[in-house]
């Protein structure tokens, strides 16, 4: 008996040990391991240093690990190039290093190929489970997981995804209405958007926001303000230049991601037009870049650290076989005033 | 014998087998497979492509997953939020996706607890070998690694390390005196650096580079012109505005990293000074940011991405327990030239 009580106190601390050091309740401790919004700052930052300080590893975890896992969580991402994923991978740390869990981490390229080569690792390696976060051609790979048995979240899919799926992502219509509704506010009404992907669902979803606001506010659509393109610097720059051309050409865009906005900003630059002054710029994600830039970036924050922390939440949930309060969470979208819109001058 | 070798078409080819597919001898595959750079690229891709087609698996590496290894390599970083991991973690997992192995990434926060943390998830949960980002209090950790025989390689090693310790790095001096020179050739003279920490080798040796190149060219080093910091935003945005309230404020600044780079351009926009026509920067590292941004930044090149293939490359040897060519690689900085940097007008 105390043999066992030392080799546990040694390894880790139950929730009950942690919730008595912190002077709070298990169901509390549990809110904090959880990533739970519903915990006071102070109260969460009290627990956390506690857990800390233990070396606190999830029992549930720690059970399933003994039973002979392979104590892996796999994230699959298209590439740490584009920052995006990152703060996805960010998130999904964050939670992972609090268990005894090790975050086993294969970028794809983009490719199918790549995606397949990941699945043979996994089915051959063993995995406790994995967070998918793929853009194309995904469905043969889910279903091989599903038969696997492999526990997964998918995060921000970007196709149509069956209901059995667990998914998180963010409220990409409600971010397009809202860029569209803050530049209409500051008297815009030749406003353009720049599309990320017409079979990408969430940049789809942007879109139809982008479109409902103008309804909304009685301004005409103009197809040629909508433009195509990847989530990438080059489309911004070249559908920029594409609409400066235009008669009529807009006085502000909303850009499908801050990369774009990055070229939507040196094209502005090379046309001699100034921004904020001559010329509005609103960006989807709110990755670091976007607080670096000058002018900094008007953005719709997109909450990927959260994104990742909630995904690897779902999938402890999966492997500990309890249910999800819901198969797909969708986490709100934010606008981030910053220096990169100003009001319409007059005419 | 047909059985076998049914299998191992199956699930990989053997070195000379990719090398008679792509017409080219087999040791040219193994330097492609090693990331040498005495390869022509069309050769190099060309055999790429083979290997990828192939799904080939490093047979040596295979091997030594027979002999029941943990198939985990391990990278360690400081945090993915200052995009110089994320770079270094990009090259590390360029190299690991083309052998069996999976990458298992953690984060430290630059909290030596964390690392520990770490290490006792490596102890329990086995690892074929370690790359290292480490920032600072690594003494302890690597004398562990060492007593365990694990292998490991250190990534751009902030302290001094013993010459027992494998390790990659770039060449800070030249690259601080290349930036040094850049201006200097550009007219400025009352030029500015700003530290990332005078505790890390990196960084003084990239300041000892700035002092040479001003020594080499006869100009006198104002002391009040080297600036003490860490290599993020805000020290580049506070060390600017303090060099902007002396009575001779420098007309340039060499920063220590892109990072505080991007701190120098809002200081300088939010005292009206333009980059570069009336100051110019020039940066440290190359990150992407540095090619995002408006104007773009002329940086001095750290090759983070081929950083951590060299270092993988090494550590793969060391599991293999092959000789190293050499403990301890410094690999060349270049100095990038773009907008942010104009020849000082003639007063």
């Amino acid at each position: 008996m105390n043999q066992k009580t030392n080799q546990r106190t040694s390894k880790s601390h139950t929730i009950a040990e942690i919730a008595a050091k912190a002077g709070v309740s298990i169901p509390t401790v549990s809110r904090v391991l959880n990533n739970r919004p519903d915990v006071a700052p102070g109260t969460r930052e009290r627990v956390e240093r506690i857990i800390d300080e233990c070396g606190f590893v999830n029992n549930r975890v720690t059970n399933t690990l003994r039973k002979g896992s392979s104590g892996i969580i796999d994230i699959v991402v298209p590439g740490l190039d584009t920052l995006y994923s990152v703060e996805i991978v960010r998130g999904v740390g964050e939670v992972i290093e609090r268990t005894g869990l090790r975050l086993a981490l294969s970028t794809t390229n983009n490719a199918l190929q790549r995606e397949q080569q990941w699945l043979g690792k996994v089915l051959e390696g063993a995995t406790d489970g994995a967070i998918l976060v793929l853009s194309r051609g995904q469905s043969r790979n889910l279903d091989e997981l599903h038969r696997r048995k492999i526990p997964f979240v998918v995060v921000d899919h970007r196709g149509e995804l069956g209901t059995d799926i667990p998914s998180v992502s963010a409220t990409n219509w409600s971010g397009g209405r809202a860029a569209t509704e803050y530049l209409l506010s500051l008297g815009h009404r030749r406003i353009a958007v720049i599309d990320g992907g017409s079979s990408l669902r969430c940049s789809t979803d942007r879109v139809a926001g982008y479109r409902a606001a103008l309804e909304e506010a009685g301004v005409a659509i103009h197809p040629e303000y909508i433009r195509p393109g990847e989530f990438m610097q080059q489309t911004g720059y070249e559908q920029t230049c594409m609409l400066l051309e235009l008669p009529e050409p807009p006085t502000a865009i909303f850009a499908g991601s801050d990369l774009q906005a990055m070229g939507i900003y040196s094209a502005l630059r090379a046309h001699g037009i100034a921004v904020p002054n001559e010329f509005s710029v609103v960006g989807f994600d709110d990755i670091p870049i976007a607080s670096m830039v000058t002018p900094t970036l008007t953005t719709i924050r997109q909450p990927l650290v959260e994104m990742g922390r909630v995904a690897t939440t779902m999938l402890l949930r999966l492997i500990a076989q309890e249910p999800l309060d819901s198969m797909r969470v969708e986490l709100t979208t934010t606008l981030i005033v910053r220096e990169s819109c100003a009001s319409l001058p007059p005419v």
